[in-house]
């Protein structure tokens, strides 16, 4: 006998408003669960965006810190959906579908019996790393006729920052690119690196839309150690510009107390005591903190409209006055995301040190770390559509039309002719 | 690789008589699945019944201690397959829908940001504990549009016998008076009360049919510490009466020795020797154990006419010489229910302390705690229908009856024109 | 909120070949993934092996060791998806569908309150073990009109070789004589007998093809304990023969190492130093090792073309000079087989000593554990069908041809006229 403790299950939609038990019927029932959730509630205004769980096709993703691909030692990863195996030989790095054809068996299980393949653990089918083709059957002698007639998908792969890249493409397409997706400020400059890289659970897009979304991170996160000793503002005014690729959350009014009618003031002064104020005259950096501070040059050179920006297919790109943090979001299956968190900063030198010890002893700690718990519970705990957005959703609207315009565009262009 | 143990699976309906494997049949099977179960085997005879495995609509449901729930302690139950908060504030208790409109985080993580009102976690959506009306959004400023709006449905709420009571009707149901549905004999008197919550699996219903049921108790709790030195009757006759909203079974008759035709004889001595023998004289209290003490002056007032009664939605009724036993089996989702077990006695003073010694020493662990596991072990290992009835079921027959009648009362009084 | 590692979820293949996200349709989606998998791809050639994920009918199984069913301790286990208790009295082993008509309670978690009989624990409902009719309801009394009325399934068991065989038939099916299906070579003789029962995941035909299969061993195994010091060829030239109702592996070439064209030599020096050479003269001896033992009189006699057989319901003969290995892969579930490895020696007096010595220290834990662990972990990660076979598979396709014969045979004879 196993008895549970009282862990609540989801809520069951259909269980919202019951009818009397002998006349409730199935189209009843929907009357009234949409009685229960007004205003717009699914994402059927975005149709690719709504079908995009698995993640857009047509993009580099990273998947991978490079050094933990060595050779010999395949590694299998998962991304939009599909199992990949990764292979470093002496040709370099290679991806592969990662199915053995014969019977199923994951070629990522498997060794590398000769430079350049890889074989399947069961019975030696050995595939070709560079073209996925089948090369030699070890089980089967020298003559084996099946060689040549058999082949595994593979995909193009890529290394940069220390990552490595997979382009998740359709059957045949030309990979774009790796650097046209790299952000443009990291293009032709050095920098520190730091960052981590973890399986989470739900979709790239709830958690993307975390990411990008205006209203959570003030009130959230106004208590993880990473904020807990700077002002956040209780509400501001927002409007969204997009510059190339790139779209931009601008605030044009920060307002850092407010006075609810029927409830009272907030923050409360409890939650405050301990915070650095903002500045009296109004004056900050590009962060959401009243912080003041001056940015790194390189930084204030790229002139930001603001600090938050996410651009296709999922990367949120967050500015501080000292660096620049960025979250990929790369598609899995379609109840889990790789969250790739990158820090970067552009001090030389003694500096450079400085801004290791900083990631190391805090920041990965803290933000990299806690803050971005926060941020996974809640997109554990999200369960829209149906969702009833409210007025600084427009980061989330003008985000997904984004994404639509994109796969329209992409659409277009793979199909010219349609 | 896993290796499993030989833990047998839940047998499959399908497998119990295949056909010659390339002749079966769908149809073939159903009917030689038909042959092997006779009789009486759904619950089509009772339709309400048969579709209530969320629980009956129109009752108020025993949930939790009041003294668990605290004031900025919100906490989630499932009844009846909906998720539920409680909130404690200065203006009382109050039951919401535990799904916040915006993107469907449980409010319950939330916070009492201001008093009267619970908060999302996620953006701050705060809402009336009293209306469920969303009376600010935190991130969206004093002036947001959307107040007013949105609302979560709120249950009626009461608290009795220290326990937080929920009214589960259908929309814009009037609740009926929560002491219309206390046992009678609790009305208007003092007593002492020990008990326990636990969420267990099985619907209420299976549950429910476990504790009213006339033939297990003298068999599988035979050797429990909480029977092993009282005597049980081997079988009874028994007739069902219904007073008011109680359904009783009555013992017209009882045997306590059997002699079976091919088999012997039972209970085998070896079992029965160390227990107290019924009085010679026939003698008894209104147990079932041959005990003949005479019950307390409340309890013998009820003039009870058997020691086990049911009542709708759900509870069982057991008296003791020395005091009742009540279990609420409250409907939580399809495979689960929640067990309310109370102890009621009617002592006062000094012998009211005695009886809290005992409950808390001994009728606590022996009979709320290992003889309830072995019924909760049966729910648990039971798989009806389909099902074979026998000559004590007729307590079960007349109890799903019952529901039945009083369904098709509720349905008519609420659609009086249907 | 959880936080997943990296394990790789099972491929889903609708997401192999995904068109741009505006275009895809079902149908588009099947021609792709038909693409990916070229050749024979499912089972529909072999219907009736395709439909038989439960196991056959029509056979004995090995289900337990005789001496872990003992009287007054029933047993569950699961053949073929039934669900069956196996119960021992004065009257000898029995063997009864596990499931209680009354409330769907397992008779395996009763007792046996008198001989020849097996209670449920919930109301005693006392089923004959020899008929499986219910003869008493000890809650109903002596009198109980549903006695006689009511009955479970039985089925034959047998014991032999120290396990308990039940037959999986059809309703009515006369059971074939259990000696027939035992090994001919196991008949009319003495031996020692070794051996490992465990239920493992996979269906019993993916791991019957697994030990049946001519190319694994030699890749697979070659770094196991058991294999680690002896040759074994790097492939084959195999062809199949039928001798009555077993099917052998006979192998006409041996290579014992090869040259890859485009990548070298296999197998590598590192691997080969420590091994035991295979004879220059090419003797050898049955095993495929290189191993030039002679085998023992009772072996030789038995001429066996091959050192590797098949027969039905499924069992595995694998030949050595010392001893015999038999493999049984009983039908479990659809997804779990019962293993029933057996290690039988020919030796008597002192000699019988040393194989129990040998059994005990070396060959349970080696063979019957390690080396089956690796075919374990490959039966649980093949996906197939789909699958691409290759030319040592034709020990796979003559097999599953095989049982489409006894099935073919098995369903005319049940059913004569049709």
């Amino acid at each position: 006998m196993t008895v549970h403790t009282d862990v609540p299950a989801r809520e069951r939609g259909q269980t919202d408003a019951p009818a009397p038990e002998r006349v409730s019927h199935a189209g009843e029932e929907e009357k009234r669960r949409k009685a229960r959730y007004p205003g717009r509630q699914t994402w059927a205004a975005w149709p690719a965006y709504d079908a995009a769980g698995l993640g857009f096709r047509g993009y580099w993703y990273p998947v991978a810190w490079s050094s933990n691909v060595a050779a010999g030692r395949p590694v299998r990863i998962t991304l939009c959906g599909e199992n990949i195996v990764l292979v470093r030989d002496s040709k370099g790095l290679h991806a592969l579908y990662d199915r053995c054809p014969h019977r199923g068996v994951p070629l990522s299980t498997g060794t590398q019996e000769f430079d350049g393949s890889i074989s399947c653990p069961y019975h030696g089918w050995t595939f070709d790393t560079s073209t996925g083709r089948l090369g030699a059957v070890i089980t089967d002698g020298p003559d084996s006729p099946i060689c040549g007639k058999v082949s595994v998908a593979t995909y193009p792969v890529e290394e940069l920052l220390n990552l490595v890249w997979v382009y998740m493409g359709v059957d045949g397409e030309e990979p774009t690119p790796l650097l046209d997706q790299i952000p443009e400020e990291l293009r032709g400059v050095s920098f520190n690196l730091g960052g981590r890289i973890k399986v989470r659970r739900g979709d790239w897009r709830l958690t993307c839309e975390n990411g990008f979304d205006e209203g959570h991170a003030k009130f959230l996160h106004r208590n993880a150690m990473w904020r807990r000793f700077k002002s956040m503002p209780v509400w501001n005014v927002t409007k969204l510009e997009q510059r190339g690729r790139w779209l931009f959350r601008v605030q044009t009014e920060q307002h850092w107390t407010a006075e609810f009618p029927g409830y009272g003031s907030w923050p409360p002064e409890r939650e405050s005591r301990w915070r650095i104020k903002p500045s009296a005259d109004g004056t900050q950096s590009i962060s959401n903190t009243g912080n003041p501070k001056a940015p790194h040059p390189h930084i204030a050179a790229q002139d930001y409209p603001g600090f938050v920006s996410v651009s296709m297919p999922g990367v949120l790109r967050v500015v501080y006055p000292d660096f620049i943090h960025y979250e990929f979001y790369v598609p899995y299956d379609a109840d889990h995301h790789r969250y790739v968190g990158l820090m970067v900063n552009f001090d030389s030198g003694f500096r450079s040190l400085l801004f290791k010890a900083k990631y190391l002893g805090f920041v990965r700690w803290f933000f990299h770390g806690l803050f971005a718990a926060q941020d996974a519970w809640m997109v554990d705990e999200t369960d829209a559509p149906p969702e009833r957005l409210y007025r600084p959703d427009v980061s989330l609207t003008t985000w997904r039309s984004m994404c639509e315009d994109a796969a329209e565009e992409r659409t277009a262009r793979l199909n010219p002719t349609a």
